[in-house]
């Protein structure tokens, strides 16, 4: 017998903060850098290529006291049924005692989350006095990125917003990316900011100080030579075999830090410039917890290209899961039903 | 956006049958041999040896239209705080949309599924004029697998009950077990039966047709010596490496089914008969689906000791709690949350 607190999509859409998730994502990262936070083994099942799959994520957060998993599926199908493709649960648990704690829509975490993974790369990575942020991506995951950016990176004061594969689709979503960049500051920021939609890819590149992608691609979307010296990027997009963002001669001569450093390698950012020989695996220089923590050296200078290959731990669901769950306790929103 | 119930412990006990369980665990048998069952990688983790554990099982059951998995932790500290050592949670989802559909306490569900699978076992193996039953262990098992044995064959009018190492504690359980087999038959059975304690492990042996063993043992209790001709045995205390109930002699001239074939010679008891030279894992004749489904012979004859091997499967766990959902949702019980 034990309670469980149920947390829907929209409550925890009106409880957590985007400010919480960046605090909640270097805590996991730290917690998996000393050891705290470990991962257990991935579970994944294929009921029909390129039409249905799911994966299991989990792991023990020993200083967040939790342990838990979350499920994510895509069904291909769903959406000419009017149904999201992708469905995410995430169940925590008292490391204690194992008893379960909380059933969480794990959708709306995923998204700060992510966009938190992002903006902690750049706040540890990029030039203090970064200014212009690129987004590459114009997807469901550029607002989270863009406010978490201009929450991590006060500096930061012009956001540029480009699509590569379309480049007319920036402009259209503008609008709708800007509303909900403003939803997820949340009067979190007070210094003033601009998103404008860049049509060419090579030129937003060549003048930005930090660039995030966030893109399905199976292909380099940008060219070495595009790139200024002294630049950031935060790359989020690969997240499984095969995909790929950046041109591999960009991460040849780069300061690499990653979230995990098994995942980087095999479905990150780094997988294929290692295997096309861009990248040997030992020139990454850590993981980010450890870099957050002072256990390893960021930036060496002011030229560098420094890159963080987040391809997504299940200990940042799991911690955010976890504010999650404490923020809406505070206020007594969800629903607490007995096991 | 989905909507989810939760069933909590006493809910299921009010809405699932141990008929309903028999059902089920046939059910999921079945669909594992046809192979619209299937089982996902196992996540096994230790926090602290001897102290705290957990692991994950999962799997899809393509004829029913869910997968899902069962996640329990054992915490060996709780006893003493006055919680429960095992805390088990079931999530469902929809095979179609990848939508979660439930959140359960496993623990009901496991109770009944594990004894359904032991009287499963002897309804497709034991002689059918059985008559005498031994239910060797008196835990929280004995009365699942004597309520389950009592609806399944309803030939058996006689049980006894045996703890193999401190014989007193049978007759001292005597009344509750009693009390929780009728709880469980709720009615279910109209033929007469009588429960008693037996002191003698070796005598009640000898003069049983069916025998259930549902101990924590590492060592064989009931020896090739003391048992008659065309005996059953479903063996369900063996579930990881190391344990063990059967002399391995009684194993090496038996027909044998198991749950899962590599489960069983991993985990269950065929185990360490294999790893003791008294079984090759060729011997064994199958899974028990295929037995159930007429894939496979059962018993030859009046005098063959035949073998049930039940490691136990998340399928059991996912069907069960498929049908304690759908026996929910008609009786309009469980809390439905907005995820």
């Amino acid at each position: 017998m034990s309670e469980v607190l149920i947390l829907s999509q929209e409550t925890i859409g009106r409880v957590l903060t985007m400010s919480d998730a960046i605090r909640g994502v270097e805590e996991a990262y730290c917690q998996k850098s000393t050891g705290a936070g470990s991962l257990f083994p991935l579970v994944c099942h294929v009921f029909e290529p390129e039409r249905a799959d799911l994966d299991i994520k989990s792991g023990h957060l020993a200083k967040s006291g939790i342990y838990g998993l979350k499920l994510v599926s895509w069904f291909g199908d769903n959406e000419a049924k009017g149904l999201p493709a992708l469905f995410g649960t995430t169940l925590l648990f008292d490391d204690s005692t194992g008893a379960p704690v909380a059933l969480l829509n794990a959708g709306a975490v995923t998204g700060m989350r992510t966009g938190a993974a992002g903006a902690v790369g750049a706040k540890y990575l990029a030039r203090k006095e970064s200014r212009r942020m690129l987004m590459v991506g114009a997807g469901a995951q550029a607002p989270y990125q863009i406010a978490a950016m201009l929450l991590a990176m006060p500096g930061i004061d012009a956001v540029e917003l480009c699509s590569p594969r379309s480049p007319s689709r920036a402009a259209d979503r503008l609008r709708a990316i800007r509303q909900a960049v403003e939803g997820l500051l949340g009067g979190g920021r007070t210094a003033p900011y601009t998103i404008a939609a860049a049509e060419d890819l090579a030129e937003a590149v060549g003048r930005s100080d930090v660039i995030v992608t966030a893109t399905p691609s199976h292909q380099p979307l940008i060219r070495r030579e595009w790139v200024r010296p002294g630049t950031h990027f935060s790359c989020v997009g690969a997240d499984m075999a095969g995909k790929q963002e950046l041109d591999g001669a960009i991460l040849s001569n780069a300061r690499i830090f990653v979230d995990d450093l098994a995942q980087a390698i095999s479905v990150g950012e780094c997988e294929l410039a290692i295997r096309q020989g861009f990248l040997a695996p030992e020139e990454i220089v850590g993981e980010i917890g450890a870099l957050i923590d002072g256990a390893l050296p960021g930036r060496a200078d002011e030229e560098e290209i420094t890159v963080f290959d987040s391809s997504g731990i299940a200990l940042q669901d799991l911690v955010v899961s976890k504010v999650a769950v404490d923020r809406a306790k505070e206020r007594g929103l969800g629903i607490t039903a007995e096991l």
